[in-house]
Parts: C-alpha cells; structure tokens; sequence
C-alpha cells in the first residue's frame, strides 16, 4: 500500500500533566483562546476530551512566532513541541493540564476558520441560529457533555439487558401504517404503486410477534416516529428503549427497570439509587398528588376532608358532596408567609382555568385563621379540619371541591404551581414511583366511543375480565404501568393480551370492526393462534430520560440533529423540494389547495 | 399495587441436570414434540435455550395425564414437577439436559397452537410462505441463532469502539435528499407542504458534520435506506456499522477495524485471526485476482506473460499487445484432470459473455500440452512459459487477453469459477484483505462524465492532487479503502476532504453547478469554512458480515422481519394502501398512468 501514514498527535489535550515533562509530544484541536502576555503568545488548544495551554516564545524561533500571530480562534492546528512545567504562579488547578504547558517547536495550521456567528461559552438566546450552525453548537461543553452522558446511558442499558439475556433485535423502519395511534409519516412505494410504509410510532406489534417466535427476552435503542404538531418537548423522531419478554408478570418488568436504572446512575452519575421504587396505583396517585404524574420531591399530599364536612352547613361544599363529589385539600406546610393575597390569586387563576369555580384557602397567621369561608364552619368542623390536616401556624390549606378526578387535578396543579412559587422543590433529588392499575379504557365524549388509555394491546386486570362482557368498561383497570421521575413521564409498559379472541374482544370495544382488525392488525391476531406465550414489556423514552439526567431544558439539546417547532432541520434544510421526476417514480404527486409560495418558503440561512 | 405476581418459571429449559435432581421446578415453553413410550407421555419442552424431557405417569394423577394427553405441538405450557434422573439407557448426550426428566405434577396450557403451516425442523422451499409466518419461522433454530449471532457481533462492536473512545452518537432517519447517490425513499412533509424528508442512504453528511463539530470519534450502528431494484442480496433497509474520526490517516483506521473484527472473532466465534490483513492496492487487486474483491480462499493468482510473447508470431497476442492490451494467464494447480472439455467449455462460456472473444487454455496431461494453440508458440516461448507459470503435470493454464482491466476482470471469473467447479475452496476459513488506492474518479461513457468511484467526499491521494487541474482524472488515486472478506465486500471508506475550495472543485468535475452544490450540499460547504478537521472513516455492512458469520445464504436470514424482492413484508401487508384522508394532510395525491388494479395486487396470506 501507498504509505500515507503519518502521525497527528501523540495526546489528547487532557492527557498531558508534570508526569510528561521533558517529553516531545504533538496536539491537534481547536484554538480557543490567544492571548500576548509578557511578549509571550499563548493558545489554549482544545479538543473533546480537554485544553492544553501552548507557548510560543518570540527568541525561540522567530518564524515560528509570526506564523503562530497569524492563527485566530476556533483554527484547527496541529502543534508539536515539549511539555514543560509552567512557572511558579502561572498554574492553573482548575483543568487537569494546568501545570504544564507545551513549548511549540513545530505548528501546522490544518485548516483556517471565519469568525464564529456566535461564542462559544456564553449561552445564546437564539436558538434558530444555534440549529443553522449545529456543527459549531455542538462544540459547546453543555451539548457535548449531554452526547456523551447520551452515549453512556445507552451503553449501560445495552450492558445490564445483555447481561439478563436479553437479545437486541432490529425491527423495521419501513414500517406497516396502522391509523389507530398517533399519525403516521408515509413513505410512497416506488415498486407497489399507489402502496405506502409507515415508519413505526413504535415497535410495538414487531415486538409482540417476536415474543410469539419465542425469542423470550427482546430489546431495542429503536427509533420511533410520530407526526404530531410539536411542542417543546417533542421531535418528530425520537428514540426509545424498547422491551418485552415472556412468561412475565409485572413484577418482573419492573424489577429490570429499577435494576437498569440503578446500573445507569451508579455506573453513569456515581449516584446509588435505592430499590424498588415506590409504587402507587393511579387511583392512589391522583388522590394524593392529583396527577398520574406525581412529583415525589413535593412532600405535600392531598388528602380527603369530605368527612369533616360530611353534615357542613356551608353550602358549596354540602351541593359538591350531595352530588357524589369530594372535597380535597391540601397543607402546604409552612408556605403561608411565601404566598401573598397575589400568590392566592395567581393559584386560584390557575384552578379556574382548569375548570375550577374558584380555590378557598385558609392562611394560617399565628393561630388565626385568614380565610373567606373560614365563617361558614362550624367549631366542630374547625376542630376536625385541624386536626385530620395537621394544620399548624404558617401552613396554607387549599381546598378544592367537586367531581372526583377534576378536584384532584386542580389540586395537583396548585401543588406543584405552589412548590414553584415557594421554591421547595430540592434540586439534585431524584424521585422514581411507578404508576400502576391503569384504567383500560377511557371515554371521549367528543368522538362518542371508548379509547384505550395506553394501547389496544393491553392487558386487563383478570378480576375486570368479566366487565368486558357487561359493558362496565370504566371499572376495568389494566395490567399497565408508567415510570415516573420527578414528575415526568419517563416511559410506560403493560402486560399484553396473547389470545386472539379477547383481542378482538378489545378490539370491537375500540370501534374497530372484524374488517379493519383484518386489514389492520391480521398479522397480530394471526400470530395469537400459532402458540403465543404470555408476554409483557415497557418503552422508556431515551431523550427526555438524558434530558433530565443532563439537565438539559429541551431534548434538543440531547439529540444531534434536532428538527425545530416546524419539522424542519435548519441545518440541512430538510425537508426540501424534491425533482418531480423523483415524485413520478413514486406514483405521487403534489396537492396543494393553491400553490402560495409563501406557504412553501421556510427561512433560508446562507451557507 | 394491586399483587399480579406469579411466577411463572423457575429455570429455562437448558439448565436443569443431575445437579438438580429431586429440586421441585416449573418450567415454560413449546411443545416440541410429543410421544407415548411403555404407557408413559413424554414431551419435549422447547424454549430459546434448550428443550428439556417432560414425563407424564399415567397412574400417579390420571387427571393430569388426561389432560396432558389434549396437548399438541407448539401449545404453549407450564410444567411443574419434579427433577429425576433419566433410567439407565435413556440418557441423552446430545443435548446438556439429557440426563433428566421432569416428571409433572402439575400442567397449565397458557395458549394452544393450531398446526403450523410448515415443520420446524425442516428446510423449507418456499420462502414466501416462511415470510408470511415469520414469527413460526424465527422459531427455527438456524435463524434463531443468526439474530443471536447478530446481537453478540453488534455488543462486541460497541464494547470495542467505546473503549477506544468513539461516542456512539444517532443521526436523523428524516433526513435530506441528496439525488447525488442511489435513489432516495421520500417522506412528505406535513408541515412543509409540497418538501420531503429522505430516508438516509448514510449517514456520510452528518457524521461528517460532527467531525465539525469536534467529536473526535464517532462511531452508530445505522439503519440507512436505498429504493434500488432489490437483488438476492439487497434490502430496502439494512444496517451499517458507521465510523468517523478525526485527526487520522488511513492506517488509524485500518488498524481499529482489524482490531474490531478480530475481537468479535475471538469472543462471538472463538475463533483467533491474526493481523494486520493483508493489504494490496486496487490495482494489485485486478493484476492479481481480477477483482477489487479478491477472494484469497483461493491460492491461484493471476500473472502476466507479456514478456514472453514481446517478439510472438502469434496473431492474436500481437495485436492485443501492439494496441497496448496485456496478456494475463492463471496457472490453476493440478486441476487439469478436473476439468474436462465440458468444463473448458463453460469457462469459455464465462469469458465470452465478459466480452472475451474465446479462452485460450493449455491442459498438461502429463508432459503433453493439450491446446488449441500452443502449435503457434516458439520452443522459446513455450520454454520461457514453463519458467514463468511453474507448468507442472496436471496443471491447467488459462488465458486472457486484452485490455488490461477487461483481460484483468476475465480471469479472475474465471479464477472463481474454476474453484467452484474443482471445488478449491476450503470451508471455514477466513480470509480478510484490505483493498487500498481506489481510483478517485471513474468516466461513464452512458452519461458522458465523470463520476465518483466511491462518493465526492473522498480525499485524493495527495501527491495525485495537482492532477485535478490538468484534467488527467483517471490517474488520481483516492485515499479510500474497501474490505473484503472471502471475496465479499463488507464495507469501505475513506479519508475526506475537509477543504470547501477542494470539496468544491470536485463537485465541479462531477458536473454538479454552483447552485446545486449549495442547494444539497451547502450546509457541509458551510461547516468547512469554520475549522473543519481533517478527518477519515468507514462503514461495514452488519446484515452481509452477520451473513458470513453465521453461514446464512441470504441476508434475509440475518434480519429479523426482511422485505421479499418486490420490497413487500409478507407478514404484516407492508406497504398498504393509506386512507385518502392522510394522503390529503401530506398535501400529495396518487399519480397513476392508470388504476390498474392487477398492478396494486400482492397476493395476500389470509390471516
């Protein structure tokens, strides 16, 4: 072979310490910083892993010097030269290379550079001009640091399921469309015409006919794709870690979990979690945190008081009751001096707006109750109230009445809205719970028919099986389960169905009829007849889970290349116009109410 | 939580021995097969690891034999019972549980089966059927272990390259089209009406981006996509494993991908390869296999004998010589009484159909040379010929002449053909080879222009540079490298230009204009203008090397749910037809000639 060996550099620039006096060595990077001092010129080189200060001495080599004037920021150069140690006074303990320095002899400037758009150690408001300039982004410590923790979580989730037999199996990207979930991203077949894939909302139904293979243990980094109008918190592609196995009860699905989670900030943040994690049914989660979602770093729970006021003379709360409702409320220890008249109306604009009449409180000012319907209680309710809520000088008491879930989930707002205004949420806490006991199914109104909470896949209760028979749909709670941490959904799972009649069983309940089911899911239901085993699993969603291990404000800044708020990829430019023979091949063709070019035209950003 | 627990099983079905003889057990899986032997039941329990022997007494619970007698093959079970040695002379040493049963006491059926449509045990003909029952036909061994096979070569892979510190980072699937290269599957926007998402070919851009970006090492396994005519070997969608870095020459490269394969030989195969590879150049290649993907299995090499016709009186080796043609002879040892005249004439055959006008050949029959035309060599000439091919009795020597490449690729057809016929080619043997100094450019006569060999991000060879100006693009080396196991290309790569002014010319040489280059490719033109690094790669097909690995004739038996050659899942009626509804929010409608309906048909598999 033609020899085109040569050697860029000896070291990574965090490698160098007084360990490497003496010696000859090479870097290559970054320049990040030049500065003259003392008629010296300096240059703090950097590459992934670290920066190396290097020094050039006017005397030394005069050419060298006027070479090395000419470099500016963000040039990436090759150096060559000797560590020594830096003088007295001039070490830095703050990098691990601040107590030497490389003395250039040697400097090869491998390719120029423009001045950045933007710095490079400052945070930039703009993010549509960090998209455009992704490559540069990216060289930010917080992003990198964020690809590397992404890197290393994954690693160690491959690393833990391996190690309990689980096997990763790749499953299709062009994928079957199954109009039931979210909505699909299509691609156009060129050799079925008039045919299209779908790329996969999840592995879902290729995980559950690998179960049925019998592959007993399966897992997947997948990537998964949803066409949704996006929030902060979406992409259009995101990535989830995929599970299912066999011959499995829910307890073991969750010990896996809480095992791999325990491996990941063990081996990954150098902190030990202790298992198992709490647990609570949904029932539980909305009653006392008013949420399926609790956050656990909030100690205030919500509790029932529809006893103390179960003969009350005050009249809101005696209609709530008498039409089957409840009164919740909730004591924020302490919180009184906090939240001013204008904190009570800011908490109270939030409960209104989420369907609430108003929100009653009582402010607890040395031992007098501050409250406008403090008057309508009796003594005895007084007593009770302060007694069942523990009720103490400072705390505030909110109080919210009405239908079961909707007070809950007023309550559950105010609180965390409350631990906000009043800063009690500890940082660097982390608090799992698991969710379980689902509802199976749940109504919409808008639509006139039963939906499924999680998926048509899974599994109910067996006491609640029977209910599927009398119509009680509502009472019937599924062999599901979500994770959540600190208040955010970090993925959920389910135990299946494995049995071709109680899935079209599901299935009809759904709206779906036998002639969709066929169309839809033949392959599934096909599959259940063939000696399925019982099988169950979970997805955690990868971007938010290093998002909050990061402590990244966005999943953008977890993912390399995100689209922005449109879909749109502001480096490349994607999606873009394609030729109209490449749409002919396809058997498609534009369809535009009107070709308004306004419409077509995203901001263009020079390259 | 409401308590689901049960467990289903103690142990799988390969573990159980005399160790555990007298243990109460439970185990699941399939029913492999079922017997009646002296009044007992045996069945033979399958899950992914083993089966183990499962014995039904008719006396000890008639009730359970009763019932164990309902089951068929494939049901899915759960046995308890007991562990007992085997009796004297049924001892089965071909599998690790063959020196006990499980004598049941208990038997749950957890789902039945109904026949399969084809044996497991069997090689199945029609591939077709086996698609359409992929989750039956994962169940057999063979591919079972492939995707076994298939995870422990990916973790191996990650295992290694994350101890040399490459970050494995996912790049997007919505991507952009870059007509440059295969032709891309299309995603039509919603958000963007009338632009489109592809499908990436690779991730080349972006993981060239991220050099940029000053990753250092990046390495993914990657699903990318092509929309080609789809051959025996070819999938819409495969997997490559991806690697870049930074601040490398080719050898860096070579280095860790030997490394890499030879980690994964030794841990998924035990077996021990030493390198470095042998490494030729392409044109070494061609001069002596006749191929850029030698097969090195195969001893014969291909020589050239030009010399010894330099003054011939031989018409048909003049002229080729005076236009400035080569002639090439391969010395096949011994093979002579293998191939007779029907076996010339099939090689003959080959040739021809290369655009060969005939295939001299000389067969040694003990000291006579049998050939058409060695009545027309000089007794030098046919002395001079002795010397240079080492002619020995029994010897089959085969020419080809012409130009050089053509001459070239001939015999080395031929070379391959001729080791099949004699079968020279040893089974388990492993016969890696770098194949370096590719052209940069190659002419297509069809298009009249010039195109890329390997992709126009590939470097020049440096001292072939200056050529780009002088127009003598045939004569530039590239800085790429292909790796060729048993004559298969696994993958290739190169070190890249990360100049914009260099970058530029060569797309200008390849016909792209000024505005196309920035249209598709303006955002990495962009990227290296602000302190791009010199930077370097490959990718290795994952399907094709798990193929090899796992003695797999078809890639589709390496991926777990593969399209057949018309792109179609079998299993799932993949791709399908889409409510016009959806069709209509992605602002595109269907572009038949006609509504052929005969054209939209796939024959369907009743669920």
């Amino acid at each position: 072979m033609k020899k085109n060996f040569q050697q860029y550099r000896t070291h990574l620039c965090h490698e160098l310490g007084l360990k490497d006096v003496g010696q000859k060595v090479s870097l290559c990077g970054w320049v990040q910083s030049k500065r003259d001092h003392g008629g010296l010129l300096f240059i703090d080189l950097r590459d992934r892993e670290g920066v190396t200060q290097v020094v050039f001495h006017p005397d030394k080599d005069p050419v060298l010097f006027a070479s090395a004037k000419q470099i500016k920021d963000e040039f990436v150069i090759k150096v060559e030269g000797v560590v020594v140690e830096r003088p007295a006074g001039t070490k830095n303990a703050a990098i691990p290379t601040g107590e030497i320095e490389l003395e250039a002899e040697k400097l090869e400037i491998l390719n120029p550079s423009l001045p950045l758009p933007f710095n490079l150690d400052e945070p930039i408001e703009n993010e549509e001009l960090r998209l455009s300039f992704r490559f540069l982004d990216l060289r930010r410590k917080k992003l990198l640091n964020a690809l590397k923790l992404r890197h290393q979580v994954t690693y160690v989730v491959r690393d833990y399921l391996t190690s309990k037999g689980f096997l990763e199996i790749e499953t299709p990207i062009l994928s079957k469309s199954t109009p039931e979930g979210a909505r699909d991203f299509l691609v156009p077949s060129r050799l079925s015409p008039g045919k299209f894939y779908a790329l996969p909302q999840a592995p879902q139904q290729y995980k559950q006919l690998l179960m049925v293979a019998g592959i007993d243990k399966y897992f997947q980094i997948a990537r998964c794709f949803r066409d949704e109008d996006l929030r902060s918190d979406r992409q259009p592609e995101f990535t989830q870690i995929d599970i299912e196995a066999s011959f499995v009860v829910v307890d073991d699905i969750l010990q896996w979990v809480e095992e791999m989670i325990q491996q990941i900030f063990s081996k990954v943040l150098g902190i030990e979690l202790s298992v198992p994690f709490a647990r609570i049914t949904y029932k539980q989660a909305l009653d006392l945190y008013g949420s399926d979602k609790p956050d656990l770093r909030i100690a205030w729970q919500i509790q029932d008081v529809g006893e103390v006021f179960e003969n009350t003379e005050f009249k809101i709360f005696r209609e709530v009751l008498a039409k089957g409702g409840v009164i919740k409320a909730i004591n924020a220890k302490k919180a009184s001096p906090m939240v001013g008249p204008a904190g009570i109306a800011e908490l109270e604009e939030l409960a209104k707006s989420m369907g609430a009449k108003g929100l009653a409180y009582i402010r607890i000012e040395d031992r007098e109750w501050k409250s406008p319907i403090v008057k309508f209680f009796s003594m005895e309710e007084r007593k009770r109230l302060e007694n069942v809520l523990g009720i103490e000088p400072a705390d505030l008491i909110l109080f919210s009445a009405g239908p079961w879930e909707q007070a809950c989930q007023v309550l559950g707002k105010v609180r965390l809205q409350l631990a906000e205004m009043t800063r009690s949420v500890a940082p660097n806490e982390w608090k799992f719970v698991w969710v379980t006991d689902f509802p199976l199914f749940e109504y919409s109104p808008l639509e006139q028919k039963w939906n499924s909470v999680h998926h048509p896949f899974t599994r109910p209760c067996q006491e609640d099986v029977g209910k599927l028979d009398s119509g009680r749909y509502d009472e019937i709670r599924a062999l599901a389960y979500d994770i959540v941490l600190n208040g955010v959904e970090l993925g959920g799972g389910s135990i299946r169905i494995h049995e071709r009649e109680l899935q079209e069983k599901i299935f009809s309940i759904l709206g779906i009829d036998k002639e969709r089911q066929k169309l839809l899911f033949g392959h599934l239901l096909k599959a259940f007849q063939y000696g399925a085993p019982p099988h169950g699993g979970i997805a955690l969603g990868l971007d938010r889970f290093v998002m909050l291990l990061s402590g990244a404000e966005t999943i953008r800044d977890v993912i390399a290349f995100p689209k922005n708020r449109h879909g749109v990829d502001l480096l490349t430019q994607s999606p873009s116009e394609v030729d109209s023979q490449q749409l002919k091949e396809l058997h498609i063709k534009l369809n535009f109410p009107s070709l308004d070019s306004r419409l077509r035209q995203e901001p263009e950003i020079e390259p």
